[in-house]
C-alpha cells in the first residue's frame, strides 16, 4: 500500500485552503481588471492536437511538449513507431488563441480583445520555483496594427499590478525588427535571427560571456566589438538604433511615451535594445515586466502578427501579454487576506442538529458563510475546530439559547461573547 | 497549410466570450454557495501519476484515462514494452481529493470540509453532450461518520440549484450495504457485487431487458421473480428493505426526513431502492439529483469511506457530492445574462488618442469597464465594433466635445444621445 505515492507527480503541486484562497482572490482581480479594459474572457482545452502545438514558433517550448499516448486501435498500430501519440498539452495559451481566433473569427468582434486565464504544461526539469503545470494570465488584441495596441495590454498589466498593491514595475521595450537590423549590420545570417534572440534572452541567466561564445558560434567567428560592448551593456547607442530602423524606433517612443502619461507615478517605462524574449513567433515588439526587488521577469509579451497564417487564414496582426502568474504569487504570498467563514455553529446534542442546520440556513440566506461542525463531539472539540477554520465567530444553540430563542456568539479573536436574537446576530456578523 | 486543424480535438471544445462569461457566473454561484456552506476550495494537479488513477475503485473510467507519454530517457527504455506512460489526466476529483487527504491531513481541520471545481478528462467516444474535458463541481466531508454530511453536501447542491433558479429536483437516495443486503438474497456472488451495481446503474439507459440478461449472466441463471419485479418497477418492498438492512433503513430516511425539513418547498426526497451509481469505491449511502424536464442526473455522490486506505493512511469516514456541470450549464443556457463593456470609447482621431485614454482610465478607475477602439477607424466603423461588443454607451470625445470639456454618450439600445461632464457621465454609466 505504501508504494501509493501520495504527493502530486514531480513539479506538480497541491494547493492547501488558504494558498487556493489566494490563488482565487488574485485570479479574481486580473479578471475584474481585463475586464474593465474591454478584453473577453475566451476558453480553449487543455489538449490540443500535436500538429497545433509543433511548429509554430514556440521555441524551446515545443521541446517540453507533454505528450497524450494514443488509444485502441491507434495505439496497437503505432507501436513500435515514433508516433505513439497524436494530443498533447497546451505549453502556453498563445497558440490555442492563434488556433481560436482562425477558427472562429467570423462570429468574432474585430478588433478581437480577449483574455484567457488558465494552466499550462512544460515538460521541464522540475526546480525550486519552475513547475511542470503553472497558470498564465494572457491578454491579446487581434486585428489591429496600431501602437495602442501595445498601450493598451500593458495598461491593463500594470493596473493588475496596481490593483494588487504590487511595487511599481519597470517596463522594457524593444522591437524585433531592431533587433534584426542590428543582425544585418553584424552580419548574422538572416536563417539565425531566431536562434540570435534566443541566445540574447539568455543574458540574464548565462552573463555576457556565455552568450558573445554562443553567439561567436552563429557569426561564425568573434563578435565585433560593436556586438561585444551591446552584450556587455545590454544597450545600444540610440543613434545607431534609429539609423537601423528609424520607423520601428519612433514607433517604440510613441509607446514609451504613452504609457508614461498614462502612469505618471507608477513605474517606469524605457527602451531596451537588448531584450529578445525566448520565442520564435514574435515579429515586431517586445516588452517585458521587472521589478527591481525580484528576479527575472513578472510579464511581457510582444506582436506575433504572422501566427494566424500558420493556421490557414489570412496574416493578422496581433499583440499580447501574459503574467507570469507564479512569481506573481510568490510576491503577493502573505499579501492576500484569506478569511475563514464568518461564523462556525457547534452542534450542542443530536437532537437540537435540526434547529442548528435551519439556522445555518437562514444566515447564509442573508449572504453569511456558516459552518456546521459535520459530526459529534465535545463543544471543547468543536470550538477547536472553529479556531482551525478561523472563523470569526462560534456559535452555541443550547437548550437555555433555544428557550429563550437566542445564539449565543462568541468572537474567537477577543472571547467576548453576545446571546442575541436572530436579527442582532446577523448585524453583528455582517 | 491547411491541413493543421483549426477544430479542437474531437469530443474538447472552444469556448466563445458568451459561454465563456456564462460559465464564470455559474462557477461563481457555485463557489459562493459552498464557500457558504464552510467548504474550504482546495486544489490539485490536472496530471497525476498512473498508480494513483488506477485499481481505486474508478470502475469504467480506468479505462478512459488519458495516459502521457514518458519522456527523455524514459521513454527511450520503454519502447516496444507496454509501459510507455507514467502520467495521466485526472478522471474525477474525488481520487485526486483522497490522495490529497492522505497527504495534507495532518494540517488540514478535522472534519475537512473541502470543495474543488474543475476540468477532469475521459477518453470517451465523444458523442453529442458528452465531451472529453468538461468541468466537475464537487463539495466533500472528511472524517465523520454522522448522516449530517449528506445532509450538508445535499443541501450545497440544492442551494446552488435554488440560487440559479433552477427549477426543484427530485432527491433519489439509496444505500449500498441496501443493495448488498438484497445481493445476498438474491444469491449474487459476493464477489459480483460490484457488477451488479453497475449493471443496476444501465437502468435509465439500456432499460430493464437488458440489465436482467446482464444480471441473469452474473447470477449464471435467470433471475428471480423479486428480482425481475425489482429491475421492472425500480422499487423495492419497504418491509423487504428495512428487514434486509434495518439500520441503513432508517438512516436513509433520517437524511430524507433532515432534507425535507430544511427545503419544505424545494425539492421531493425519496429513498430510491434501485439507485446504483457506477463507481466502485462507494461504500455507503449513494444519492442523485433528478430534473423531471431533463433526461439523466445533474449531480449526486456518495460515502466512500474506504478510498483514503487505499493510499496507505487509516480508514476515513468520506463523503461527497458532484455537479455535473455540463448538464447544468444546458439547462441554464441563455437564462444567464452576459453584458457586454459598459461603454466604448470611439478614437475620434489619433491626436485625441491619449485624451480618449486618460478618460478611459478614469472610468475605469470608478468601477467602470471601457473598451477603447483599438486602431484608427471611421467612427461608423466604430460604432458597429460597439454595437458588436454588447457596450450599453458608445463614447465620443471629438474637438467639439473636448472644447467644451464633455463627452458625447449613446446609448446603443435607444440612440439617445447625451453630452455629459465626467461626473454626469459616471453617474450615467453606473
Amino acid at each position: 500500500m505504501s508504494e501509493i505515492p501520495t504527493a502530486p507527480p514531480s513539479g506538480f503541486r497541491d494547493f492547501l485552503p488558504e494558498a487556493c484562497l489566494a490563488r482565487a482572490r488574485v485570479i479574481d482581480a486580473i479578471s475584474r481588471v481585463y475586464r474593465s479594459y474591454g478584453f473577453s474572457q475566451i476558453s480553449t482545452s487543455a489538449v490540443e492536437d500535436l500538429a497545433v502545438l509543433t511548429g509554430k514558433g514556440g521555441g524551446e517550448n515545443e521541446k517540453l511538449i507533454f505528450k497524450i499516448l494514443k488509444r485502441g486501435d491507434k495505439l496497437a498500430s503505432a507501436q513500435g513507431s515514433s508516433e505513439l501519440a497524436d494530443l498533447g498539452l497546451r505549453f502556453d495559451l498563445t497558440l490555442p488563441l492563434a488556433r481560436y481566433y482562425s477558427r472562429h473569427r467570423g462570429v468574432l468582434p474585430s478588433p478581437f480583445k480577449a483574455f484567457a486565464i488558465g494552466p499550462v504544461w512544460r515538460a521541464e526539469r522540475a526546480q525550486k520555483g519552475r513547475y511542470r503545470e503553472f497558470y498564465q494570465c494572457d491578454a491579446d488584441i487581434l486585428g489591429s496594427e496600431s501602437s495602442c495596441c501595445e498601450i493598451e495590454v500593458i495598461s491593463a498589466v500594470l493596473s493588475v499590478f496596481k490593483d494588487l498593491a504590487l511595487p511599481a514595475p519597470a517596463v522594457l521595450l524593444n522591437d524585433r525588427r531592431l533587433l534584426f537590423a542590428l543582425c544585418d549590420r553584424w552580419r548574422v545570417p538572416p536563417d539565425k535571427r531566431g536562434d540570435f534572440c534566443i541566445a540574447l534572452d539568455k543574458l540574464d541567466k548565462t552573463g555576457p560571456d556565455a552568450v558573445l561564445r554562443e553567439l561567436g558560434g552563429l557569426l561564425g567567428g568573434a563578435a565585433s566589438e560593436e556586438l561585444r560592448t551591446f552584450v556587455q551593456s545590454g544597450t545600444a547607442d540610440p543613434a545607431l538604433l534609429s539609423a537601423a530602423a528609424p520607423g520601428h524606433m519612433a514607433n517604440l517612443l510613441a509607446i514609451r511615451d504613452g504609457l508614461a502619461k498614462l502612469f505618471p507615478d507608477y513605474g517606469s517605462f524605457a527602451v531596451s535594445p537588448a531584450l529578445a524574449r525566448g520565442l520564435d513567433y514574435y515579429t515586431g515588439t517586445i516588452y517585458e515586466l521587472r521589478l527591481a526587488t525580484s528576479a527575472g521577469s513578472l510579464g511581457g509579451g510582444g506582436r506575433y502578427d504572422g501566427l494566424t497564417e500558420k493556421f490557414g487564414g489570412p496574416r493578422t496582426p496581433a499583440c499580447g501579454i501574459s503574467i507570469g502568474f507564479e512569481r506573481l504569487m510568490l510576491l503577493m504570498e502573505g499579501n492576500v487576506k484569506v478569511p475563514g467563514p464568518d461564523a462556525c455553529m457547534t452542534v450542542f446534542s443530536e437532537d437540537l442538529r435540526p434547529a442548528c442546520l435551519r439556522l445555518a440556513a437562514q444566515l447564509r440566506g442573508r449572504g453569511l458563510s456558516v459552518d456546521v461542525y459535520p459530526g459529534a463531539a465535545k463543544l471543547k472539540t468543536q470550538f477547536k475546530y472553529a479556531d482551525s477554520r478561523k472563523a470569526r465567530f462560534a456559535l452555541v444553540l443550547g437548550p437555555e439559547e433555544a428557550a429563550q430563542e437566542k445564539i449565543k456568539a462568541k468572537e474567537l479573536a477577543t472571547g467576548q461573547e453576545y446571546l442575541l436574537k436572530l436579527d442582532e446576530l446577523v448585524e453583528r456578523l455582517a
